[in-house]
């Protein structure tokens, strides 16, 4: 497989590196993964984290296990594995059916390295096309508020609803960007601020709590997400808290915007009732963890639930914003 | 002065005691408050917090100074500081203004005492009578969203919002109660889930922005929160947050309750508009800080927003559960 280089993910002389996530932003630590095994484990631990990026380094996981003389037997069970690390993203079982059926098709293993190699470069592409179709829509002058993490981390290229912002940022839009926490993991305040520090663009982490009094006092023009999973109707999953911020926008009549590659639309799924939304440890909610140790501050005999995602109807979407232009129904 | 005590305030021996709530719930530690600097910088740093509790252990720190001897001038200057030690609370300046009124009447500092003794006794009768009217609401089988802290350790009594939740539960109502956080400094992950805890009733800790799925499920048939100042229209401040969960409360067709005495109106205050909303370090938003140590996961040079409350407007509150009953308007 030739060289492939993105914010967090390389292929390098036959070694596949991830940027462990989970210690950003205090650390940039880039971790070998030597095995399908291995990569499931940090998609599973968040470490390689976003539908996009996922998907795409499950695929070069495999590829680079093709590589190193996996039997037809072995890939099989390896693309199993991958395929099932996370249950919401539909990128992921994307990706590696991708690769199956180009082996199945061709009996030629050299095809599920060739599909991932192009999976790398169509992401980057779609980036590319999301945010440029996106940034159009964004005026000068406008306060934006988006959730969780959706830049350069996730993907191969610029973004999606980040990637917008940072498009919008790069053609000397003067905007500024509110950014939820995005409890219990904080993407938003661990990596999206991190992400827009680089880039230099102004901006003001906020708790999730606090982006409803910033609509009513007028400081948000719209609000740009993710998506992790599309349903057929538009209904949309997303990182836990995405509901909220949908909900609270359509009260205050803020547009609401899903940025997202239109590989992220799940056909197959109705509505977003089909969309099984992944329960994750209440430790998460008890406290924080991360490269700065794992606390506590709940009691630990106390009852929680954490759900990884919600669904955002469509009713309160205005609109998608893809890799084929901005709709408002999907087609 | 006569003994007092309380679940979180204990004056004994002619000596003052605060519960130090930054601990809570891993550590319960005792501060003797020696002066009423001492219960300033305690009331500044939130080891007493919560709107009745803070007038309360204010005007017992002006009672012991006074009986400690303290002439009429430091007097004077110490009913100034503690009056101003936080903002927003209006009860803060209420008591003060009641000890220091019977003061000027009398002429004889140990009036301040006795209004120091009445203020504990009737705010223990207060929540009493706030949390019996709100539980005749209450119906068996309701799950019941609530927002930061405001039971046993806010108030001398039982509590506002809190306490009618656990009236509700003592009188037997089979109900269970959903637990908001409450960014950045997790009142209700450390200190309303302890209170349920200690008197066992069933609950759920979630981050804040789990409550609008939670809505959108079916899952909450009511919500109830505190006040730390209401306007003579109705509109409220209370703990940042407030505002959204009143907001997804409207939107979802949720009934709404703030729980306050009504001493927590400001009659001076015509509408929310005139409520200074007190804006907090951003080092709270960035990480965490307690027992547990502080840590920080945002990057030192993001910029921050912390207002400290935020107004929820009239037309999102259902009522008002008072000590003088449940109120559609004030009075």
């Amino acid at each position: 497989m030739r060289d492939l280089t993105s914010l967090a993910l390389r292929y390098e002389k036959g070694k596949l590196f991830v940027l462990n996530q989970q210690k950003l932003p205090m650390v940039e630590e880039w971790i070998t993964c030597k095995s399908p095994n291995e990569m499931a484990e940090c998609i599973q631990s968040l470490k390689v984290r976003g539908a996009p990026l996922i998907g795409i380094a499950a695929a070069l996981s495999l590829a680079d296990f093709v590589e190193k003389g996996a039997s037809s037997d072995a890939i099989q069970k390896a693309a199993e594995l991958l395929k099932t690390a996370r249950p919401t993203a539909v990128n992921l079982s994307y990706c590696i059916l991708e690769q199956m059926r180009a082996f199945e098709k061709t009996k030629d293993p050299k095809a599920i390295v060739h599909v991932a190699e192009n999976l790398f470069e169509e992401d980057a592409l779609l980036s590319q096309k999301i945010s440029s179709f996106g940034a159009e829509m964004i005026k000068s002058g406008e306060s934006i508020l988006t959730h969780c993490n959706t830049g350069g981390l996730v993907t191969t290229g610029i973004g999606t609803a980040l990637g917008v912002i940072l498009e919008a940022h790069r053609q000397g839009k003067k905007i500024h960007v509110y950014v939820d926490e995005t409890r219990p993991l904080l993407q938003g305040g661990r990596l999206t601020t991190w992400e827009l520090l680089r880039s230099g663009v102004p901006h003001t982490l906020i708790c999730d709590n606090m982006a409803a009094s910033l609509m009513k006092a007028g400081k948000i023009q719209r609000v740009i997400v993710g998506a992790d999973r599309i349903a057929k109707n538009g209904d949309s999953a997303n990182k836990i808290g995405t509901y909220s911020v949908a909900a609270l926008a359509h009260l205050h009549q803020i547009p609401f915007h899903i940025a997202a590659p239109k590989t992220t639309i799940d056909w197959n799924c109705p509505n977003g009732e089909g969309i099984v939304i992944e329960e994750r440890s209440g430790t998460e909610v008890k406290g924080v963890s991360g490269t700065f140790g794992q606390i506590a501050w709940a009691p630990p005999n106390s009852n929680t639930y954490n759900p990884a995602f919600d669904v955002t109807p469509k009713s309160f979407i205005t609109s998608f914003i893809t890799d084929q232009g901005i709709l408002k129904e999907l087609q």
